[in-house]
């Protein structure tokens, strides 16, 4: 496990992880081809890590989003709330998985700036008041996404991205998660 | 189930549920003698519901901090964030598992002006900052928690509620979920 | 007299108080059972008790306001102010003039999470634009009072309950008056 | 009556407004060779005019404070809420009463490039948090004051006039008063 | 050359300021009456005087704004950025260049109470957008200044100068520029 | 010259563009390999292009500041001001002239998780703050930085860099100017 992967919390040795949290590192660390920090940082506490992956599942897997779209809002509001880890590692994943090498870095700047479609760019509007101002959302901003063609279920599953990367963007920040190197250059 | 427990998206017939999630929601009917309505909204996708119980019970149950801690935080952030549903179910808990009946408007309105102890008053600026503001945190704020006394692993657990209820606030306003009439009665 | 009434500043002894203060100060703890702080705490200057309380009859009494419209702006503005002797003390208050026990805690979190008929919505959305940013009012903001129904002296009379309640939300606050017991009670 | 004393409401016609507020109407006019066109504005709502004069009244001759230190502290107030009558109007009397000809724009402005003592700096840093964010005044805020020398009376005094002021500024910005044209100049 | 220009850094000598610098600041001493202290200021690193003044004249000189409209820009920006130096000598020049004397105090208070056309309180509104939240921008707020009759390079121009004195505010308030009391008075 | 430079501006013929300001441009070229767009876009209105460059140059050449550090203070600017094309563009000169290729997205993201010495931190702290509230600088803000090392002709080119941006990234926005694609990839 690496030292480095965060500096607010020590990072547990191999022995002392639960072979259901080793097993999720192993199957993520062969399909990087290295560890991404985030695993070795929430392996801390392992009833969380299981917590955190599980719910980081559902909503990259049982979703009416396509892939692309899941790591545009995740960029989008990473970059609202500062957080250099989801930054970094989700920027790396979507432009793989959107085949868009200057996507990231758009959204993670100004999602205004960015090559959008008229929806995608409602998306992300909304993306933005749910993080920066929960309590202002009332039934116009949920008109606006259906007026841009989006279902119930896909609201659903917008909302619930943002709302997990606004968990996930104030554990990274709090323990000081370390992007791996890997991420700052995967998929230029 | 109860049709008026979220009024943006629509509750699903018990017919409809997997066995899992109706035993989890019959155990809490059973125990609050009422089903809050979280556990109607969240029916509306399961895999979801199985992920946000999941976190919900790891930084509850397996955790350093006291069960009136944890819910003071829950209703400190919930009431930064504007959340009803949030502020009102949690301050039901907070009136009954600190048995303090004033201390959940108090939280809800305003931390400073609470009946709290120096070391309760560190962790609820921490919650607002981490809440308001998550990318202004650094080791100044971290430093300033373990001077008022609380170890790495409380930290941790005091960062986890925080951002568990930064999605649960979300999810909640998203979906405009109703507090059970009860909630506003339990405990005063 | 009331010690505790607020922390900051020194509660007089009844001896020191002139006459026509402790008339009134009377006839309130007559009429509600018990002396509520804020009449205790504003004694500590005579002077500045008759004017406040004076403003205070003023938008109560000469309104074309209905009451259970003045505490529900009330409500709203000393949650956006977060203040807690006028949240706990009117959210009383609304809960019997109104007769609607769950009013108060839903305006003291979120207005947009009430139940309100729209005027009543433009009404408070109005709040708080004079609350949190009052230079931005403009002619366009008058204008949609006008447009949900509001005569030229109502919209007079909703911006003075306003005014007044950010003249008391920041005395309140400053005083660290304390909320009498009874009010977090009182018409449940 | 000047009917260009406010925009958004009717000024009355001297036959219409009780004699006790003509005379006040007529001393103020005697004493500055104008009508303040606050007092035609006020005069909409005799009641209201009553209060409104009586409260400003009492924190401006029943105070611990100078006269100048009065008008410091609404000069700096009315700038933060951009409050052009306010501004203007008190602009005017801080020159005079301060025989500051230059203080009025620099408060306005922005009170940290002003010329004052540190205990004025003081009073105006707590004038601007108790104006920009009241419920974040906690005993740090009144330990300054203390420590920059004031009084609990003194401390008192300069909260009612922060908190009249913001009062007033959010009357006059909803009237849009319109200060009067001799308010730009006096005292320059 | 006046040491007290600025407080935070030191005014040269004239003997250490280039002939070109001094050439101007003579110019400009000859056609005030006065140095205005930002000449002065500058000429601590000549270099950036330099480049400082060529952008102001560009934005002043070559452009499709009339002088009136330019100072207005200016007057409004510096008073969003609470800049003292910029709104106390620009509020001057409005006043002479609009030959209005209340206008400078109106835009550095509260663009929404001056008395502008419909065409420049759309020209203030998107100069306060882009000085307060320069990455809203987005197509909207152009399509907006276009619809109020504004050409493209109107547009531009007034960008620029928008642009330019949110450098000029910056650099102004770091070195605590001090406005010449000459400028306090002018055009009254 | 590229039509795709900017979206909201027509980028004009080299026909129509005066030589000086050809010079410049080729001169770019041949050092970058490319025109950078910002070269194309100010072409729109050539005086404001000398002026706009002739700015730039003087903060980049006559400073006491080493190039890395000025480019991490534009970094760090335009990640608060969100402004892609300076984000991008100078994230690449950071990247090559700091040969750091991770630095410049710590800073876009958050100069808090960037890896600094104590130094660096106060000079981006100093940065974050005259670019986001300038009005704000005061003595304690210059004080700091002078505790941190810094001389007064290396905080006034500091506050300059700032500044200078803070101008940029207004005109960069306004325009939509779009980052060439090398820029997005150069240094990594």
């Amino acid at each position: 496990m690496d030292d480095d992967a965060m500096t607010r919390f020590p990072v547990p040795d191999r022995a002392e992880i639960p072979d259901d949290i080793l097993e999720r590192i192993d199957e993520e660390t062969e399909e990087a081809g290295f560890t991404p920090n985030v695993f070795d940082a929430f392996a801390y506490k392992p009833s969380h890590f299981r917590a955190f992956f599980a719910y980081h599942d559902a909503v990259t897997e049982d979703t009416t989003l396509e892939r692309p779209e899941i790591e545009m809002l995740i960029v989008t509001v990473s970059g609202i709330n500062d957080c250099l880890y989801c930054v970094v590692a989700h920027g790396a994943l979507l432009r793989i998985f959107a085949d868009a090498p200057k996507l990231a870095d758009q959204l993670a700047t100004n999602h205004r700036s960015a090559d959008l479609s008229d929806q995608h760019r409602a998306m992300l509007d909304f993306a933005e008041t749910l993080t920066e101002s929960p309590g202002d959302i009332d039934d116009s901003d949920v008109k606006r996404l259906r007026d841009a063609g989006f279902s119930s279920e896909e609201i659903w599953d917008i909302g619930s991205v943002v709302s997990v990367f606004n968990l996930s963007n104030r554990m990274a920040t709090l323990a000081d998660m370390r992007p791996n190197d890997a991420f700052y250059e995967m998929g230029r």
